[in-house]
Formats: C-alpha cells, sequence, structure tokens
C-alpha cells in the first residue's frame, strides 16, 4: 500500500466527525458558561481555561478528556489557592454529573459530564515563564504556544500521536517513559509534518537539541543549564515556553528506540498496523524457560497505596538491588521485569541457575597485615595466591534460600515504599500464577520490549 | 617438649658424624687431586674450586652433591670457556665412575663417584661482581663470603635447611620457589641462629630489605635499582657480593607465607614433625567434589621437552588464560593446578559448574550509532536497555564444548611451547585417570596449599 493511501485511511479514523466536533464544541460551551457562573457567584477573581487535546483541536477521534483550568491571580497565596480552588472546583463539579477528588501536586477535582472526564485544576493565571510556581501553571502557556504556531496541521499531530500510540510510545507516565501530547505537537510545528517528522527520527537523535523558540539566543545562559542538565537524555527539546525545561524529560531511551526504528521501517513499509497493531503474540515461559536453559524467580507481593510515580521506580530500583547482590552471591542476573496487576506487585527476576557449588573460595587479608594471623586462625584451610591468604566459605545452595538470607541481612537495595512488602514475598522459582503467566512470557521470550515483532 | 630438646634431637639427625665427615673429606682430596692433575696434563690455566653446602660445611647428614667449579682466566672467550670447560669436565670424569652431559646456561658435566654426584662446571675465575659474566661465576664469590662470615654456626645453617624441607619452602628451582641454601645462610649469618631466624619472620616481612654487605652505603644507585626492580617480591635480601642481584629474586609469596606461619607455630608448639613431616594425609576426589558441589575439569596431553624454567610458568599462564576465558564465557574457575608426572603433563580447573544456560544475552551497540541498524537487522528479537541495544545470543552448554570451541577459535591464552600439546588435550570431566588421583585429591581439597595442615 501506498504511504498516501495508508494515511488516509488512518485519518479517517482518527478525525473527529462533524458531529463528534459539534458534541465537543458545546460541552466546552457548557462548562465555560457553568464555570464563569460559578464564580460569579461566589464573588471571586479567576478565569476558566480550557488546556490539552480538546483545546488545541489536537485530540484523537473518541478520545475527549477535558481539561479545565482554574487561573487565580498571581498576588493569591499558595495555600489559598489551593484550598480556594478546591471548593470552587467541587462548585461547578457539583453541577455535573458527578465527581471525586484526585492528588497530584495538589488536589483537584476530577468530575464526569455526559460521560466525559473533566479534570478541573486550579492553577496560577501566568504570563510568563518567569512567574510559573506550580507544576500545572505552564499548561495555560503551552496551550497558546501550540494554538499560535500549529498552523492547521491538526491532523499531522493525530497522525503522530496515533502512531505513537500503536507502536506503544506515547505518554510521559512514569509507566511508558514516551512521548507527551505536547511533544509531539512541538515536533510537528518544528518539522512540518508526520512523515517529516518520522524522516528526522535518526537526525534528531544525532542533533540532540531541538529549540523551536530560539531560547539559546534569548536566554542563553539558563538553556545551556538546561542543556547540561538534561546531557544524558535521548533528546534535549527546550520548552518554547520556559528555557529551564526539557519537554522530553520523560522519553526514555527504551521510548525513544522503538520510535526511532518504527519510524524507519514504516517508511521502507507503510501500513496500517502501525497505527493499530494487532495484539502481540502470546506463547508458553514454560518452553521459554526450556529453550533458553534459564530460570525464572519471581517475587509476590502486597502493593503498597502509593502512586505510580513512587512505585515503579522503587520497583526499578529494587530489581537492579537484587541483580547486584545476587551477582555477588555468584548468580547471573540475564534480565528483569517489575509491575503489579490490582493489589499485588512483582519482580521478576531471570537467571542462569537456581542451585550454586555449596563451597566458594573467600579472599583473606594479605600476609604482611594484622588481620593475617586472625584470618589463618579461623579458618580450618587456608592458603596464599600471590601474597593474599583464601579459605574456603560454605554458602547456601538454593537462589531461594540466598534471597532469603540476603533479605534478612538488608543486603538488598530497596526502594523504602516497599521494603517490608518485599521482605514477606512469595518467592516462586520456574513458576507463575495464572494471572502472572503471560507477563512472564512476554519477559522471557523479550517480547515486551522486542522493537522487531 | 621443649625447644631446646626438638632441637637436639632434630641435630642427632642431620648433623654428618665423624665417619660421613671423613669420608667426605677424603672424596674432596680424591677429586681435587684428579682435577689438579688432569688439568697440569693438558697443560690448562684453570684453578679448581669446591662450592655448595659440602664446601661450606652447612650440608644435612646423607645429603651429598658435589660441586666442582673450574675457574678459567678472565681474558679467555666464552666460547672457548664452553668448550674446553666441557672437554676438560669430561676427560676429569672419565677418571670416575661413571658421566653424562647435562644443560644449564652452558652444557656441563654430570658424574658419579662412589656413589656421590658431582657436578664439574666451568666458570671465570672471577675476584668481584664486576668480573661476573656467566650465571655460575658468582658461586666462587658466595662460597668465599660464606666462609668469612659463618663463624662456626654451621649446625644453624643446618636447622634452618631441614626446617624449610620439613615444611616444603626448600629450594630455588622453578617448581619450588623457596629459599635457597645460599639464603638460608645469609640469614644465619645476619640474625645470628635457627631460632632467631624465626623470631624475625614477621620482621622480615615488615622491613622487606636485608643488605648484609651495607651496599645500600657502598653502591647506592646500583642497589635502588634493585630494590625497584624487586619492590613486588616479599623478601629483597641485597647479595652480599653483588649488589645487582636479589638473593631472594625467586622467593614466592606462597612459600614465604608457610615459612612465616610455621614459623610462629614452631615458635608456639616445638616439635620434630616441622622437621621430618608426616606424609600429607590423603583422600578422595570424588568426595571434595561432592562436598563442595563444584566440577573438575582436567585437561592432560604430552608433556614438550623443554626444562621445567619453561615448561612450569607456561603451564601457570595456560592456566590462568583458561581462568579468563572461561570466566568471559560464564564459567567460575575457582582454582587451578597444574604439574606433570613422567611425560604427561596436566591442568586442571575447579569451576562452578559443567553446564551454562543455552541461551545468554549479548550486549549491542549504543542506538546513535552506525552499527545500531546493523545490528537490529541481523538479529531476532534486539532490546534496549538504556542506550544500548541488546540480543539473545545462543550457546554451547557444555564446558567442555566451550573449551573446544575456545582453542578452536585461539580464544584462550597458552604458553607458545605447549600449545599443538594443549590443542589435543584430553579433557576430563570430574573424572582423572588413577596416576592423578591424589593429586586432584590435594588441589580440591587445598592440602596442597593448605598452611595448615
Amino acid at each position: 500500500m501506498q504511504t498516501r493511501e495508508v494515511i488516509e485511511r488512518v485519518l479517517q479514523k482518527i478525525t473527529p466527525t462533524d458531529e463528534e466536533r459539534t458534541f465537543i464544541e458545546d460541552l466546552m460551551r457548557e462548562l465555560r458558561d457553568i464555570a464563569k457562573e460559578t464564580i460569579k457567584t461566589l464573588g471571586l477573581d479567576v478565569k476558566p481555561y480550557f488546556v490539552g487535546s480538546l483545546a488545541k483541536d489536537t485530540y484523537l477521534a473518541g478520545d475527549h478528556d477535558v481539561d479545565l483550568f482554574l487561573a487565580f491571580p498571581l498576588k493569591t497565596p499558595l495555600k489559598e489557592l489551593q484550598e480556594r480552588g478546591l471548593e470552587l472546583g467541587k462548585v461547578i463539579a457539583g453541577k455535573l454529573d458527578s465527581y471525586e477528588i484526585a492528588y497530584a501536586e495538589h488536589p483537584y477535582v476530577r468530575a464526569r459530564y455526559k460521560s466525559v472526564k473533566v479534570d478541573i485544576v486550579p492553577c496560577y493565571n501566568v504570563e510568563s515563564w518567569e512567574q510559573v510556581r506550580t507544576a500545572v501553571d505552564r499548561s495555560i502557556l503551552h496551550n497558546r504556544w501550540v494554538l499560535e504556531n500549529l498552523k492547521g496541521r491538526n491532523d499531522e499531530v493525530r497522525l503522530l500521536k496515533r502512531f505513537l500510540k500503536g507502536i506503544n510510545a506515547y505518554g510521559s507516565e512514569i509507566y511508558v517513559r514516551g512521548f507527551s501530547g505536547y511533544l509531539a505537537e512541538i515536533l510537528i510545528i518544528k518539522y512540518g509534518s508526520f512523515l517529516d517528522v518520522l524522516e528526522n527520527a535518526h537526525f534528531m537523535l544525532r542533533q540532540k537539541i531541538i529549540d523551536p523558540a530560539n531560547w539559546l539566543r534569548r536566554a542563553h545562559e539558563i538553556t545551556m543549564r538546561t542543556i547540561k542538565r538534561e546531557a544524558d537524555r535521548p533528546l534535549i527539546v527546550i520548552d518554547p515556553v520556559d528555557p529551564r525545561r526539557n519537554v522530553a524529560a520523560n522519553l526514555s531511551w527504551e521510548r525513544y528506540g522503538v520510535f526511532y526504528f518504527k519510524a524507519r521501517q514504516f517508511l521502507e513499509k507503510p501500513s496500517e498496523e502501525f497505527f493499530f497493531p494487532v495484539e502481540k503474540k502470546t506463547g508458553s515461559y514454560f518452553v521459554e524457560l526450556k529453550r533458553k536453559g534459564t530460570h525464572l524467580i519471581t517475587l509476590i507481593f502486597q502493593k503498597p497505596e502509593v502512586v505510580d510515580d513512587v512505585l515503579i521506580p522503587q520497583l526499578e530500583r529494587s530489581a537492579r538491588g537484587f541483580e547486584k547482590a545476587l551477582s555477588r552471591e555468584g548468580f547471573k542476573v540475564l534480565g528483569w521485569n517489575v509491575g503489579y496487576t490490582g493489589g499485588k506487585a512483582f519482580i521478576m527476576l531471570e537467571v542462569d541457575r537456581r542451585e550454586r557449588e555449596k563451597v566458594t573460595i573467600k579472599p583473606g587479608p594479605e600476609l604482611y597485615t594484622q588481620r593475617a594471623q586472625d584470618f589463618y586462625e579461623k579458618n580450618e584451610r587456608v592458603w596464599l595466591i600471590g601474597k593474599r591468604l583464601y579459605a574456603e566459605k560454605r554458602v547456601k545452595e538454593n537462589i531461594v534460600h540466598v534471597i532469603i538470607e540476603l533479605l534478612e541481612k538488608n543486603q538488598v537495595s530497596i526502594g523504602k515504599n516497599i521494603r517490608d512488602e518485599v521482605k514477606e514475598a512469595e518467592i516462586l522459582v520456574n513458576f507463575v500464577p495464572s494471572w502472572l503467566g503471560n507477563e512472564a512470557y512476554l519477559f522471557l521470550s523479550r517480547e515486551k520490549w522486542n522493537l522487531k515483532n
């Protein structure tokens, strides 16, 4: 199929119809009216703004999340903004279908209206980056910058977003570490079109720095500080509305890599599947274990009630902790995988063996040291290799016993919010409960991360 | 038993009787007469000297090796010395019971006379170290220095030599790397007595430099060069007759370590066993393998016809080569042991397992490199960890297959004189022929090197 044809077919699926567009416009008008009226009734000096993809008309068909921001004057003290903002949100939401309180940097109201999710978030009414005080304040500036610069290329953004979703590289959440919607918009504005962005995948990586608003000229030192700080990232995209920020700060090498190879593949052999992939194939983790001759250790434990931004990094850190500790103990960790489902979190470790030798060789002090005599007396058999003393050490054979001992002796670096839970974990060898079977297969086969699949 | 008593008992065994002494004196007189007469008959300008422990009266009872040195004038060209020296040796030896030609730096005659081995070695008649031209020339100087400085402490030397023999630390040959007779004599001259030497075992190690002839004052720069060059040795004993030489150059840390601990043990609990040990206990290598949960790989191959000074270091280097290569391949080498018996040489490796996983993880290039695309295309499954690509690699499971492959691909560093032989080696797993059974036990149990036994 020709590239044009593929793109046309995809566009048909992702561009909102006139009917959908009318529904959204009506919905936003209603919400604005309700907000304005409520603000007026309460006698507040607050301006309502819509931000996000609906406000920018870069949303995908059927994908409707309203972001209604309530902008307070800069002079409002932070505490007052938080309290009044939440109050105001509640009153507005009271006029909609339902709501609950959600938590980010500060609490906000998450409402539903006509089956659409409406986040009502208080912020400061900033005019420039120097005024930004809370993490959400920039959104109004982002919105304005995109509206001023997009110049009708809204469908190109839609294509890029859908492509990124299809290859599983969309979303800056910690779980994904992919491309945010704002980053996709910037790339379209910078390179011109969806295809231009794909064609520049390699160039972007080599050039590394994208600076669409020319901050390097306008605020050189601040921008250089940002560049230095972010030097290890695959991309540094200086935020057009704030030179202190890398828009791609949460983009991982792994997610950029997926985009990198898929972009090339699409250009060589375009198909709708990049946008709408068929389900990843699955298989048996038993068969994988047999094929590879490796072993799967799975720790399953209670998921503590913390947000993903805390949980995921701690799970990852703990997996790396096990990798280090086990390798000190003579087990090689070929890979690891973490996650959670429902109330249960897990750490999977692929290791080279389940039993090690019973006796290992322990290096001691050098001959001429004071400790040499102690070492000599404490051990049954002692010998020298060069100037260093050595002796035998009896060790636990089975990896499960080794893990239990490591945990008891606090010799594994584990994230503090999951430490107690990990210590109580079930430890399974070469077997997982059925709800983890597919995860185990995707991990062991590396299909989970396979750039080729 | 008291120290004095032990020493008295040992001295009874190691001091030559009057009868033995008379036999040796008569033997040396006869040999000197034969040598002088032969030299005269042939009209040569050569002086016969006796060197070694018989000449210094520091030999152990029953331990009779005559060293008869034929000293040529300094002006003799080296080639002439070698040829005439060998000729002269042969004529002298022709008047004894039997002889053969042996090889060191140059060939010499090894004769037998009245059941005593007589080495007849040509050398230069040097008066000081500046004149030394061949490795053996120093012997006459050594002999002279010891005779001048020993001052009747001959029995103390005998005690120290027998002690070093008993703990297996005597002899500077490459196979032992222990204390030479000359080194033992110097230590007695320096510290005064056998017990004084033992009591100084720790002090020697800390002080490191022994300079009995005050070379540091007399030839500071040359001596400092020697010290610098030998800095990694356990001891630096500046040769009283040559500041360029460390008498302890061949003393290994391992052998010094044995002396170090045994000296202390003897002082704490003296016994004759240090001088005359009962045979090392033996056991089953099967039982050791079971106890430790490790595996024994033995390579057996034809011993090439080279001297120990060449063979042993090459065997050791090859064992270290296997240690490195196998560890790159995921096998841990806990220890190694080399040697030969008759015409067969062997390399033993104690490893943590005999089978490894069938699939291993191969790191590839970094994402932004030119090679990344190649790597991506060549491998079936490819994923990123950070900025680096990874893929699976199928590998041989069994350690014997791994070793064969390593040898075929020349990926083991092996001494050049044994390279062909090692490539043809038999490779045995957890089994050795009966002539290696005890060696395997001593190695696996580390009794071979156990400082405590």
